[in-house]
């Protein structure tokens, strides 16, 4: 196992979804897919997770393909996750209509021991107790990130405590950083997080971009602005991804956090550019279909001129 | 009169705005006070436009005191444009309650000789048929801006149209872009309004900062995070009155827009960040209260900061 890999434990699932440009049923997704297709772009990725026995073998085989370790996904007697929604005329937020959660209702992520000395850990937005179940078989992390949601926020508010203690970065949207932070400005509400635990908060704004905040500094990353918007799915995942497929690229580290914070915040300010081209592309199809034949150089292109966007001299 | 000054053609009125954060009651507001108070900063001034009898004298003294000329503003028998606003969750958009145009019904810009040559000239978003009588009185112009609005865009479109082909700038909130453009995204509004004659196009986001397009290229202007929001009206006008002021204060001129694009576009992007760091301080009280008092350090303290929160090296 190499240095730079991460280990993500997030839900694998069928979406159905209806947004402003069409409609796709029973397509794949769920965060473990997009994050771990998205960082895979970045570092090798090993995907805990749950799938149900209608799950394509082909997909699993794809992603292995992809240098994606998939032998931390349990395959399960039943029917893979299945989640319906809908995108208005605001394409930053979903509305969910309905959730089957099938064989995820009873996933207990179990680590193998190949998995408990990855270096990089991201826990997607699945329930705080499972994060720490996850977080507990863990050793000697380089450099842990989480995301969580309103259904835990309101739901497990202690538990989701005890996660963000335990976590060197969150990346969480707009709207769930207000609601966990009781603030209804995203600088206070990056500090009010920050204080909970992680000392470097993501704020993900959909088309507007991200925020980040760490012990350094505020930055504002813009999105990169495509003009070809079919579904908003898996967005924030695949920023996640990205994100930290970079952090565990360049050996990103806890310790630099306090040791070399200005080496950090430069670290991270690329890492929340790189996030936001992937974004730029995961939303311009359907599924991940977009990510899964993105060229090395579709991402330094956009980065490039992203970084063109934002300069002043 | 200076090569730097600034003429604008806008409303002086009283506002009653309801904000989350409190309530107040005919203050004074309108976009010709907005912006050239903004402008002031950077530029002398002089407004054009018209009040009532009811208009308070003290203050066409205190804009006189800021070299804010106010020759051309009439005072004509009636009383004084009335707004009666709200904002409610969404903070970037106001909602009208009801307008009392009043004395601005009738109001007919005729321009003094002095005006007449004035170098640098901003329309507000008043009846374009208004904007292009001002222009027709206009001689040599050095640059040429203005802004409109959802009224005029679908109230008249062929002579707004008539007013963009004479601009080299336009100054739009978001959602007037892509009601005027059709289009939803906002590279492609941008690029369609550039089409309809102003080569440069700025798109404002609210909280979520400016979109600016050039021949040259595209800048994403971070809002300034200021955590102290009080009341959003004005937050356009003064953005536009920074701008602008700042322009001319640098000699910005139309022929630089393809003699010198490089140049153009790096004035621009500093511009609108002077745009940003203006309206953030609006926004931190009702009317103009945080802008009267306003001193040259709060501005460069603010804009030095905003600077290093894109910054990535």
């Amino acid at each position: 196992m190499s240095a730079h890999s991460i280990l993500t434990v997030g839900s694998l699932a069928f979406d159905s979804v209806q947004t402003p440009a069409g409609k796709a049923d029973f397509v794949l997704g769920g965060s473990g897919n997009y994050f771990s297709i998205a960082a895979s772009h970045y570092s090798p990725v090993d995907v805990v997770g749950v799938v149900g026995e209608d799950f394509p073998k082909d997909h699993l085989d794809w992603l292995t393909a992809r240098k994606i370790d998939v032998s931390g996904i349990q395959i399960a007697s039943g029917k893979t996750f299945h989640w319906v929604g809908s995108y208005d005329k605001n394409l930053n937020e979903a509305q969910t209509l309905s959730t089957a959660l099938n064989v995820f209702e009873h996933f207990d992520p179990r680590l193998g021991e190949r998995h408990r000395d990855v270096p990089y850990v991201f826990l997607a937005n699945i329930d705080p107790v499972l994060q720490q179940r996850v977080l507990d078989q863990i050793r000697n992390p380089r450099l842990v990130a989480c995301d969580s949601m309103n259904f835990w926020i309101t739901g497990k508010p202690a538990e989701l405590r005890k996660t963000l203690a335990r976590v060197d970065l969150i990346s969480i949207n707009e709207g769930e950083a207000y609601l966990l932070s009781g603030q209804k400005n995203v600088l206070r509400a990056a500090l009010e997080i920050q204080k909970m635990g992680p000392s470097t908060v993501i704020i993900k704004r959909g088309e507007y971009g991200s925020n980040l905040l760490t012990p350094r500094g505020f930055f504002i990353a813009p999105a990169y602005p495509t003009s070809h918007v079919v579904d908003p799915t898996g967005a924030g995942d695949s920023f996640a991804g990205a994100v930290m497929g970079y952090l565990a690229e360049q050996g990103a580290h806890r310790e630099m956090i306090h040791s070399q914070p200005d080496q950090w915040e430069k670290l991270l300010r690329r890492a929340v550019l790189a996030g936001s081209v992937m974004a730029s592309f995961t939303v311009e199809d359907f599924s991940f279909k977009r990510l899964m034949n993105l060229r090395a150089s579709d991402l330094v292109e956009r980065q490039s001129a992203l970084i063109q966007m934002i300069k002043l001299d």
